[in-house]
């Protein structure tokens, strides 16, 4: 247990709403907020400001789902990336992971969240009508989903399946195999049978 | 090197804002951003209020130089205290610390640093002399030095034994028991609390 009396209110407010952030204990946020407390107060108030502001005036893109400072992201009013390609994914995180690879030039789709029964989240808790709609106007050609392969992940993957199956188009879904620099042997006996059955033609990394 | 695009400047302001923390790089940053994102408005705005308000309007004990609410920090105008025998310490997590362990029923003075050389710290950067005028006034009867056992603790604490010895004041330190080249900050309650227990007369390294 650590609770205790931190001589100061103001410093225990700090403490408390810094502890809410999802990873983050007492002895950390006190940490953070001693911190804090020796920045010069403009850092602290551009510090506080940002956070506000952030949450007062993010825009989500109104065809993707994707934070953005307006009413479309920068991906969604690109004239440089492929509009019929769609990545389907679960969160703005991925959204960013994908994009930080630099081999993607398609477009997303963000639901967020994923199909989970057990934590009370089903298909019309994610932004699922929405992505139908966008495919029914015909323009979209590939639906890439690119999902966690966990249980859940699956779920949702075969529910667009289902969805997206009436209307032309082609329906793909990130490769799953052995990861780049994981041990073989540490491999569970799923993916490395997947792998194996679902083997490429070798192209050397540098071609 | 984990730079990107973030698609939102709004967002990327508050991953910059929050990868300045201690210890929190820009994968944990942009994880509690993104968190913050999904709470209500006025939990993100008393978040950032908090962060602010605590930086603007934190008092200093004018004695012993503890972070508070008022001039006058809990301890230094508390009757129930002795404010005979003073705890010397480095900064306000410390008191935190010792106040956690419930052994201690004086009075603290904040030296808000350690002499440290490597770093840049000397005397004159800490609470020295404002230590040196309490003692001054005679009432101080006891000084109990609870610094680390680092290197620079140490001779933080040789310092501070050279500077009171021309006062009539007995000069204790922190029990060993707390294993040499630990910090303070780590070490469980119950160590720490027999230490304050069992404080001893200062015996300077070197002689």
């Amino acid at each position: 247990m650590f609770r205790q009396n931190l001589s100061s209110t103001l410093l225990q407010n700090v403490v408390d709403e810094l502890s809410s952030l999802p990873g983050v204990g007492k002895k950390s946020a006190l940490r953070f907020a001693l911190y804090l407390l020796k920045q010069p107060r403009e850092n602290v108030e551009r510090f506080g400001n940002a956070v506000v502001k952030m949450r007062n005036e993010i825009h989500y893109c109104k065809i993707c789902n994707m934070v953005s400072d307006s009413d479309l992201c920068t991906v969604c009013s690109s004239g440089l990336r492929d509009h019929s390609l769609v990545c389907v994914v679960e969160s703005v995180r991925d959204v960013l992971s994908i994009e930080n690879t630099g081999q993607y030039n398609g477009v997303y789709h963000v639901l967020g969240g994923i199909i989970s029964p057990m934590d009370g989240v089903g298909p019309g808790d994610l932004s699922i009508e929405h992505l139908i709609s966008r495919v029914s106007q015909g323009e979209v050609k590939e639906i890439f989903m690119a999902l966690s392969t966990t249980m859940e992940g699956e779920t949702t993957a075969f529910f667009l399946y289902k969805k997206l199956s009436p209307f032309k188009v082609n329906i793909s879904t990130i490769a799953r195999g052995v990861g780049f620099g994981d041990d073989l042997e540490y491999t569970d006996e799923v993916t490395l049978g997947r792998s194996i059955k679902n083997r490429q033609p070798f192209v050397p990394l540098n071609t």
